[in-house]
């Protein structure tokens, strides 16, 4: 089989790690009988002070016309506001409709506490539909903004369908031996409709609705208000299997999640639609250390395994997060961010030598 | 000085923690001058159930008319879709126009890593305005809902001010001599405006304003996506001061902050408007511990002493701090949230021995 991928590095630390993805596709073996080629293509902040657009059409295009799939690195956001800019990822999500954005975060087999957990979150309405406006407060106290939450029972259906299905793909390889801290399958429904009857309340109900038919009668199905879930998520960790979450909440917690784990370095994504996944590390483009070869590749590389699963390549996406799992737990060459010395040249060759 | 306060115990524990709340004022010493008293309100979800409404008028023309300050327990939210039923704390923070939600979230001075950081809250718009639609989607996908969510620079303004106030009040007890974590007074502005533009990008650009006058010069000023900062929160809470934020992520950020310290039972909030303050514990109606007299008081208690604090009375307040330290600090009368095997009643006969 034969994939073509899109590359976009996008801004900072972005273009040094999805190099490093590229090169993990280049060595899986042979007998995979994979063969990748490769179209680099220009977003980011960069791209807009250059061209006036952060996601030329170009872009999006060769995606839909020519790629399997993609990897995308990070873009920086301006500092202050700036007239036309908008965030790429975002738009390539809705414009792509890559509904999905699957964040597993898992310890490796060496780690103290276990954490083995996937937040499903949907990726294209909520907040992030972005229609805003800004008006004079008609009392004269000055300008007032709004933004529209839009929650769908469509979206919302698909998302936790997805949900479920990654519950029971989850079970299945727990079924063929593979040990687990989760026992049964569990899928755990996020809102805040306490406060959001209706559209946090669509979502709720739909996803409960969703998860109650025949297809995942063996899931465990439970919700939990996003605000103690962030509270739990720190406590009990280990309580949680599949999330499934609105996207605002979705982005929130698996920030948070990451920090269980030990760096935001370590959790890949992967945004996924029918027959299309963009594989983008959860963290961004990090200006702070850019340039200085100290990035950490493991989201990006765990990235690309995400990528190959959802295009339907799981064998080589296994040996790909084992190749990860053996580096990390030889715990010597690990990038500052995990508190080491290593740059990110040396965990790539390691991770390449053993996949 | 003698002070009338509203009673809101609500539902659940709110019931088992307000009469300590009432207990500790009750308590404080004649020496201070203060006389307490009281005037029980009904409000919650078994009003509701009983009335048909979950915050009687008389319950808010009470607060508004006769009271200078109010303890509010907690409240059940139903746990399938009520019509009618709506969250009363939510309307009395709008009702009373109280402004700001003060959550401090401090270690006891025996801890081992020291946090010492306050959340100051936008506590009347945002996805709280409730401003919610639905409606069917014109392809025939099903249903549609909508929520808006509104910022705006009069009360972006408000909150920074007393973001700003609240630092320099910090800083005033550290410069007394009261030792701390934190050389210098530094407030942390939290937003999505890398998505929001509009919305965020309001409350970002008001916030900044607001603390870029002559009054707050000497105040460090920093911002922080949301997302990230519940991930920096979780690795390097010690580095936060003040922190300000739009009401739900200030909701969500603060039920982070409470797993930091052990747990939401020991975390108090104030909701504050001109001259009036309500305190609130920061934890729920947990039913599932009801009636078993072990909530932890503590959140209750500390919540006191931040009423009293808005109210002007800081010495009485310190006071109650510093009676929950010892208590906390003795390790020996710990509810079972704090994995300890007290009651609710020993921890409160402590604490009024303390005081
Ligand atoms: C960069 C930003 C627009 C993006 C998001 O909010 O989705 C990022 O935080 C992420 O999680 O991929
Ligand atoms: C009960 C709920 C409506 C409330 C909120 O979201 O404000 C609670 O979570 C809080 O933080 O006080």
């Amino acid at each position: 089989r034969s994939l073509r991928i899109g590359l976009i590095p996008g801004d900072g630390i972005g273009r040094e790690v999805i190099p490093a993805g590229r090169r993990v596709l280049e060595a899986l073996s042979s007998s995979l009988n994979l063969k990748f080629s490769f179209v680099d293509l220009p977003a980011g902040y960069e791209t807009f002070q250059k061209t006036g657009t952060a996601l030329p059409d170009k872009s999006v295009q060769t995606l839909k016309n020519e790629c399997d799939g993609a990897l995308f690195g990070a873009v920086s956001s301006p500092t202050t506001k700036v007239a036309g800019y908008s965030s790429p990822i975002v738009a390539l999500r809705k414009k792509l409709d890559l509904y999905a954005n699957v964040r597993p975060v898992k310890t490796t087999p060496s780690a103290q506490r276990t954490i083995d957990l996937v937040i499903v979150r949907e990726n294209t309405e909520d907040l992030y539909v972005k229609e805003e406006r800004t008006f004079q407060a008609p009392d004269g106290s000055g300008k007032v903004a709004e933004a529209i939450k839009r929650i769908s029972e469509r979206a919302s259906h698909r998302i936790a369908s997805m949900a479920g299905e990654i519950a029971l793909r989850r079970q299945k390889v727990r079924d063929s031996g593979v040990q687990s801290i989760h026992a049964k399958p569990l899928v755990t429904v996020t809102h805040k409709s306490n406060v959001l009857s209706q559209t946090d309340g669509l979502f709720r109900e739909t996803a409960r609705a969703t998860l109650a038919t025949e297809k995942y009668a063996h899931l465990a199905v439970e919700e939990q208000i996003v605000d103690s879930m962030v509270y739990k998520l720190f406590r009990q960790p280990e309580a949680y299997d599949v999330i499934v979450a609105p996207n605002l909440y979705g982005d929130i917690l698996s920030d948070g999640a990451a920090a269980l784990v030990g760096s935001l370095g370590l959790v890949p994504s992967a945004n996924v639609g029918d027959g299309f996944a963009i594989g983008e590390p959860c963290h961004g483009s990090a200006p702070d250390i850019m340039g200085r070869g100290i990035a950490n590749p493991v989201a990006t590389i765990r990235s690309v395994g995400l990528m190959l699963e959802f295009l339907g390549e799981e064998q080589a996406a296994a040996k790909i997060y084992a190749a990860v799992d053996a580096n990390l737990d030889l715990g010597k060459l690990l990038t500052p961010d995990m508190g080491g010395k290593a740059g990110t040249e040396e965990v790539v060759l390691d991770i390449l030598k053993r996949l």
